[in-house]
């Protein structure tokens, strides 16, 4: 449910969740099992945060009790869990502002306008919202999303195309990998341009890369883009300097740029949180930053011992939404069982009788 | 795989792991993806701790990104996920003792003779070994498993019969609500003794019990088992001491005492470990105990903020892997993803060419 909002009014809840990938996700439905009401707000126009945007398609192994599923099905599996509760979704917002107000409550505002007012915040923003590092030359831009991609475009857009991928991480050398040995909608050529000789990769990824250059299949390019040729809108090839510092032309049909992301905290970063190398401290307890109130969950957070991994931001969300729960209502909340708790079955929509 | 042991030379290994529930199981696993070692003890004839052993057909509703399934399937999601790791099961034995060995390694040895060497060891036994509490009367332990049980045999064994469900916790109000309601299989009666007319079970159970009551679905019966009556191997009747101090007669086929559990900790309460409230003690960076090279998982260990859940298991059973991963290694291990990593998928047995 994407919510039509009003812009004069805030909307008024118990907390609102930044960030709709697997933890924000997830914290939601535990708060709707404790019956503290939420709304979610995401910058991306879809749920699921990072294995939705950058692996949609690739197996997951570690999902505890899952031995495998895709980016796209943990997304589909957290969002049916969730339904019970008919999550109040903002989706191609992106929450700008976090203020404390005078009755102690949280104003959010979001770039586009929408308002909220919540008694406690999740952020749960990961590694907030990222931007993938682009490459700059002059009439590149026109191309996007036609010739020029930030992001694996439909296997058939490259079927039988001349393929340039640019970058040296592990995305870059996985989809060189991965276009070169494809059974079907292989591509014509698969190349890979990179500055230098040497990879920031995973070594059996390197491995695998440089055997099946070895063999043809995937063309290294060494050396910096420096323009294009375009005609009639279409690519055509592409300008380098080779590390020699001399001129060289590849012929390009389709440009697939992974030199990573940036990760763009943006505006998480003014909020005045104590904070580590760019992560959100908190304790471990409840999972709550430098501001009462404020909880940080998932990938967004740091604490000893911290490992950026899906189950752990289960985890952390679990404990936040208690402690909320207990915040509002001052006192205790005892722990009951999904399994046998008629309370917990009834806010689940199981009947019951 | 149950192993065979010889008896005369330990097994060698990097982690014993005490306890095959869903903590000790995804424990395995994580310590299966950093190249651990491990065996896995338990003291019950199978797999899956408490989901399996207390409400295997039972549905669980908050596994992160699985909406619903039940204790076994649970159970069987786990085993599937470790698969590859061929884990090496001890099971139908109870881990007695813990000593540290001059060379700084752990000595486990079994109720059943079994000894292992370990550099580490993951506690993960739940509640214990826990034993279900037995009803004293003479006579009645001849008729275990046929007419007494301590767990909800299959539903054709209570089919038309005359059932007496002992006990006035939830699960025993539970289950009295289960036959009672039940569309197949229903027994003929159903009463549940309990000493008093008061219950030590959720609100809603009692309410929804209590209705059953009135409609006549369910027979309260106030009072204290004193004896019972049998003839020719079978259960006849239930002989009680009403609250007003009268005799009085139930007749009975089937007897179902479920007065709790009594969690038998057992041996691990001596092992010198701190521990609070008859938890074990520990941090949260590692969950590790005051003993240096010994963890401690899941519902045995308290720590602030903890909850008895699942996926908090699963959770602090990662982070131990990982520790004890970077003690074994003496250098940081660094978080690799399932999704990307070609080594994990050499690990997991996937073909990566
Ligand atoms: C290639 C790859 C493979 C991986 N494989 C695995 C794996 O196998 N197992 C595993 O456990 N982990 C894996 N991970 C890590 C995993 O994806 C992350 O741990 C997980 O996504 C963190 O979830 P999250 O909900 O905390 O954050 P995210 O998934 O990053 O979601 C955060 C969301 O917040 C939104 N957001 C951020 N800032 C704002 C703002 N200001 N306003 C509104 N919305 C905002 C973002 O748009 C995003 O949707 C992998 C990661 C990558 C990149
Ligand atoms: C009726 C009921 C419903 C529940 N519903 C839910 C729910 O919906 N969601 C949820 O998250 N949680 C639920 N729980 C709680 C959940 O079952 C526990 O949190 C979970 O089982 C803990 O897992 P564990 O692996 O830590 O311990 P356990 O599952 O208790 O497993 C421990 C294992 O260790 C073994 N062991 C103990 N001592 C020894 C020894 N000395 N030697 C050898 N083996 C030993 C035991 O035999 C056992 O198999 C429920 C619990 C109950 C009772």
């Amino acid at each position: 449910m994407n919510i039509a909002e009003d812009a004069s009014s805030p909307i008024e809840t118990d907390v609102a969740i930044i960030g709709a990938g697997p933890t924000g996700l997830f914290s939601a439905f535990e708060l709707g099992l404790l019956a503290v009401s939420f709304h979610i707000i995401d910058a991306l126009p879809r749920v699921g945060g990072q294995p939705v945007e950058l692996y949609a398609q690739k197996p997951i192994y570690d999902i505890p009790g899952t031995s495998v599923c895709s980016g796209q099905e943990l997304a589909d599996g957290l969002m049916k869990q969730l339904a019970p509760f008919k999550p109040p979704l903002h989706l191609g917002h992106r929450v700008d502002g976090l203020e404390r107000q005078p009755d102690g409550r949280f104003l959010l505002t979001t770039h586009q306008g929408l308002r909220l007012l919540s008694k406690a915040v999740f952020i749960a923003a990961g590694v907030g919202a990222f931007e993938p590092k682009r490459l700059k030359l002059d009439g590149l831009n026109e191309l996007e999303n036609q010739h020029l991609f930030y992001r694996p475009p439909d296997p058939e857009v490259l079927s039988g195309q001349q393929v340039v991928i640019v970058g040296g991480e592990d995305l870059a050398l996985e989809q060189a990998i991965d276009l070169a040995t494809r059974q079907e909608a292989r591509p014509a050529r698969v190349s890979l341009l990179y500055r230098r000789d040497g990879f920031q990769a995973e070594p059996a990824t390197v491995e695998r890369f440089r055997s099946l250059c070895a063999e043809g299949k995937i063309d290294l390019v060494v050396g910096q883009a420096q323009g294009i040729d375009a005609s009639e809108g279409r690519l055509t090839a592409l300008h380098i300097l080779n590390v020699e510092g001399h001129p060289q032309t590849v012929s390009a049909d389709k440009l697939l740029v992974m030199q990573g992301f940036t990760p763009r905290l943006g505006p998480i970063a003014d909020w005045h949180l104590a904070m580590e190398r760019k992560q959100i401290v908190v304790d471990t307890q409840k999972f709550q930053t430098s501001e009462p109130g404020v909880f940080a969950l998932g990938d967004v957070n740091t604490y000893p011992g911290k490992r950026k991994l899906i189950l752990s931001g289960f985890h952390e969300g679990t404990l936040a939404a208690f402690a909320v729960a207990e915040q509002l209502s001052g006192a205790p909340v005892h722990l009951q069982y999904t399994t046998s708790s008629t309370q917990l079955h009834r806010l689940l929509g199981l009947s019951t009788s």
